[in-house]
C-alpha cells in the first residue's frame, strides 16, 4: 500500500458501496481513504482525532452542533477531535479522507454502515 | 486553521513563490499544505516520515534512486520515509501535500529554496 501511484477519484469511483471507507494509502500513523457516500452516515465523533475531508467530486454537507458546512468538489474541511458530526450527501458524493490508524469510523456509534477496519483496509 | 471550508487548488493557484509550501490546515500530528512548483526542488530524504503528495493541476515527477513516478492531477502517491527524492515539474504544477509536523522541507538539505517552518505557516 502507499507505493504505487494511485487515482482517489478512480478508486472512490470504483466503489460500490456507499458509506464503506477503503484505505488506499499510509501516512505513518494516518491512512488515507476513500468513499462513495450518498444519504446520511451517522451522528458520531472522534474524541481524540481530528478527521480530514476532501470532495472528489458532488458536495458534502458536514452538520455539526453548532453549524453546517457544504463543501464542493476541491473543498476541504477538518472535524476537529471530539466534535459531534453528521456527513450528509443530497446526492452522490466521492471523498478522500485522512484519518489516524486509530480512528473509529462513527466513532462510539455503531450502526448497521459501520465498517471494521478490515473491511476498510480490503483492496478496491 | 483547519475551522473553515478552504479549496486547496485555490490556495495553491493564489501562491506567488514556487516551492514555498503553506500550510492550510492541521490534522493532529500532520500539516496539510499547498505548494506551487515549477522546476526541480533537490535530492533529498526525509528519515523519519512518509510524505504524501496529491496532483492538483499540472504534472509531477518524482525522481527515486532506483525509479521514476510520473504524476497526473488527480494522482496520489506516498515517498515513504528514508527514501531519497527530487521533485520535477516540467511545466507549473499545483500540490497538496500531508507530511507531519516535524518534517523539514528538504529534510537535511538545505538550499536557497528551503523554506523553514515558521515560512510556512504563513497565510496564504
Amino acid at each position: 500500500m502507499g507505493v504505487d501511484v494511485v487515482s482517489p477519484e478512480k478508486l472512490a469511483s470504483a466503489l460500490s458501496e456507499h458509506w464503506s471507507p477503503r484505505v488506499i494509502a499510509e501516512v505513518d500513523d494516518a491512512y488515507v481513504k476513500v468513499a462513495k457516500v450518498q444519504g446520511t452516515l451517522a451522528w458520531h465523533s472522534h474524541d481524540q482525532e481530528d478527521e480530514f475531508f476532501y470532495v472528489l467530486a458532488g458536495t458534502l454537507r458536514i452538520e455539526m452542533e453548532d453549524r453546517t458546512v457544504d463543501l464542493h468538489a476541491g473543498d476541504a474541511f477538518v472535524v476537529p477531535k471530539g466534535v459531534r458530526h453528521n456527513p450528509v450527501a443530497d446526492q452522490e458524493c466521492h471523498l478522500m479522507l485522512i484519518e489516524r490508524k486509530s480512528t473509529k469510523h462513527t466513532g462510539d456509534v455503531v450502526t448497521e454502515k459501520t465498517r471494521s477496519l478490515a473491511e476498510q483496509l480490503r483492496p478496491v
